[in-house]
């Protein structure tokens, strides 16, 4: 493809074209021209030009030389990492977690909010999050700042309104109270869908394009890849693999009004649950995630009960997990939530359900890993989905191209990732 | 987007945007130029450059000026249909089928072969049928034939080889086979990815991004399309509904070893099977498609046996479609295959599976269809699929452009689809 310089400029490079090579950079990290080529099905002249315009704006940066396979020298590209900057929030259920991430989705700074059980999570706490990260802030830097990404559990209706009951939120417009609060473009994800962003950037799901991500916890979350897109469904309310019922015949009822829910076998509360009305004893008064530890721990010491509601749940995860396999044929199941604190009680389990269950030619091709991002990740997902919305919105793509060129990156945030310790939450 | 023009010709426009301007006039029929550009993502000046280049090979054709929902003239642009020719062949189980397409998928001629059943089908006869439909274009028409799609039933193993009973067929190497005997490019997809395609260009799933076709015949066939692209998985394996589980209890053992599949309890052979053991007669020695036939009949004549069989198939095919819905928020699922000659039977019983099971948020959305199609949908799929695969084939996409503009149509296939009805199969 040819194109043609006027005025001694190159001709506009179509915007399409630099994002498809931000987002090969983005999931790769480093890429030489070539690889570009090959994976964002652009040609050589087309590369070339884009490759330019992204280096003389700063969004790019040339790592050197490097030796191809063949011996041949090739530059290699990697995205300017400070020339961009997120807001991500972990609306998790324990505590609210705010961070500044750079392009590459890199924790900078970070900043956490208790919540105090039971009670209600008030917006100008939210507010005093976002500035307690933003006031570090050089304003170079904030002029950089492109937009916000948040993580939220809980249940959404049609209307946008968030029920999260350790939140102490019931039907709350959580998308219009932030944008009362916070003067920057924002865009929301479910717990489950930033989690697999995460896993798929830098977890357990690396470059897999068909990939599931599975959150045991309040209930059972779910999101997924497929061909590299995440399924979203008509109304976006795919992945619903809590509400598959996975025992027509289980008396056990779901909050969604329907029986034999995997969610009301497996979910942490209705594992409390059974073990109750097993062992006909109740658990010590603490809270909820306690509680299933202590089931877990049960387990371990033999306790027939704990090991019958254990294996219960466990077979469901996985009769359900190989439904979804046998649609999908992915390449990865990443485990997170509770289960990560089980490893060694449901793996086994699962994996021998999905061998039961699973066409043998998908089981052969098919991995069972646990979430190993620890902490972070729902900073780091909600930051990964705020770079590729941005991408995707014109007004912000523009500002992305302009505010990198706008001046080299300060020393400031250097020194704040230095001292990224000061407020570490439990590692 | 700014472009320039050098030597009095436009600069070359990216084949990228021309292969979404495509797309998008195939999908709709007919377009403005501002629809293509919400639809395709580009801005209005890219959209003019592109469709100026289409217009010029005549790949696309003005429709003359529209009024717009606001009173403004706006031109309509649509594909000029005879610019591009495309053989498609249906490997069907008791007939072999042979079609000359033109760019919008149109059978404009159709040849047909016999299967004898249980004998060999002959690649030569494979060559004869292609050769029925394409002795009788011009040289000039063939010169536009640009790529062939072939719809095949039975399994595919990972090397590639298809088994299919009816066409006498074991591990046979089917794509090399093709290679020998036809000297066209040509792309190979399952039946259930071809029907699929089919409903989502002119059948019961119109321009529906999220959608099912589910196909009951000699086994259980399924594809889907998520936000638009069909479901692929990991290894081309995505899909396999008949083996969900949907009774761990059940002792229907399927015939890939498992037992509980789906398909071992809702696939016509197995509808059969379990008529006759129930009911512990023998059904008229025919062919399986008719003594399938008998016993829809006999349920309709209140057999309790065949009662029986339908109400257990129809429950557990509505159980795993529950699984699939509750996972990828379905708009439409399509009900195809021998189905298709007991929708009173089934449908009602599908139907209450599905509310029963379905998330409601879910099931609200969600609409069950059957295929409307018909004896030509094999075909106008195989075009389907080989227009959108020679799109992204660079070779066949610049022979497109190459070939449009070689000369005008000519009135030669009018004619032959004037006498479209004289090999006209079965309606």
């Amino acid at each position: 493809m040819r194109q043609t310089e006027t005025r001694g400029e190159m001709a506009e490079v179509p915007d399409l074209w630099l994002r498809r090579v931000l987002r090969v950079l983005f999931e790769r990290r480093e890429a030489s021209r070539g690889e570009i080529a090959r994976a964002t099905g652009l040609d050589s002249a087309g590369v070339d030009l884009a490759v330019r315009r992204l280096l003389r704006c700063g969004l790019v940066r040339l790592l050197g030389p490097d030796r191809s396979p063949s011996g041949r020298r090739r530059e290699v590209l990697a995205l300017e990492a400070e020339a961009g900057y997120f807001l991500a929030v972990d609306l998790e259920g324990t505590r609210v977690r705010f961070g500044l991430t750079n392009l590459l989705a890199e924790v900078r700074y970070r900043w956490e909010e208790p919540v105090a059980f039971g009670s209600r999570f008030e917006m100008r706490t939210f507010a005093r999050g976002v500035e307690k990260v933003l006031r570090n802030l050089t304003p170079e830097e904030r002029d950089r700042l492109i937009a916000m990404g948040v993580s939220y559990s809980g249940v959404i209706d049609r209307e946008g309104r968030i029920t999260a009951f350790n939140l102490g939120w019931k039907d709350f417009p959580l998308e219009q109270e932030i944008a009362c609060v916070v003067d920057l473009p924002f865009f929301l994800g479910s717990e489950s869908l930033i989690k697999l962003m995460a896993e798929h950037w830098q977890g357990a799901a690396r470059c897999c394009g068909n990939c599931f991500f599975v959150h045991v916890a309040n209930g059972v979350g779910f999101a997924g890849l497929v061909n590299g897109h995440p399924m979203r469904g008509r109304d976006g309310n795919a992945g619903e693999i809590g509400h598959i019922t996975v025992d027509p015949a289980a008396p056990d009822r779901c909050k969604c009004g329907k029986t034999g829910c995997l969610e009301a076998i497996a979910s942490s509360p209705n594992i409390v649950r059974q073990y109750r009305e097993l062992a006909g004893q109740s658990l010590p008064k603490v809270l909820l995630g306690d509680q299933v530890m202590e089931v877990f721990h049960r387990a371990r010491s033999r306790d027939p009960a704990a090991i019958a509601v254990i294996d219960r749940a466990a077979r469901y995860l996985g009769l359900a997990l190989a439904h979804a396999a046998n649609l999908l044929n992915p390449e990865v199941i990443v485990l997170g939530g509770d289960l990560i604190h089980a490893q060694d009680l449901f793996l086994p389990r699962i994996r021998a359900e999905l061998a039961r269950h699973v066409l043998p030619e998908i089981y052969a091709s098919l991995e069972v890993r646990f979430s190993a991002l620890g902490f972070d990740s729902g900073l780091i997902g909600a930051a990964c989905l705020a770079f590729h919305e941005a991408l995707r919105e014109p007004a912000l793509f523009a500002k992305m191209l302009r505010s990198a060129r706008s001046r080299p990156a300060s020393a400031n945030l250097a020194r704040l990732a230095a001292a990224r310790g000061s407020r570490a939450v439990r590692p």
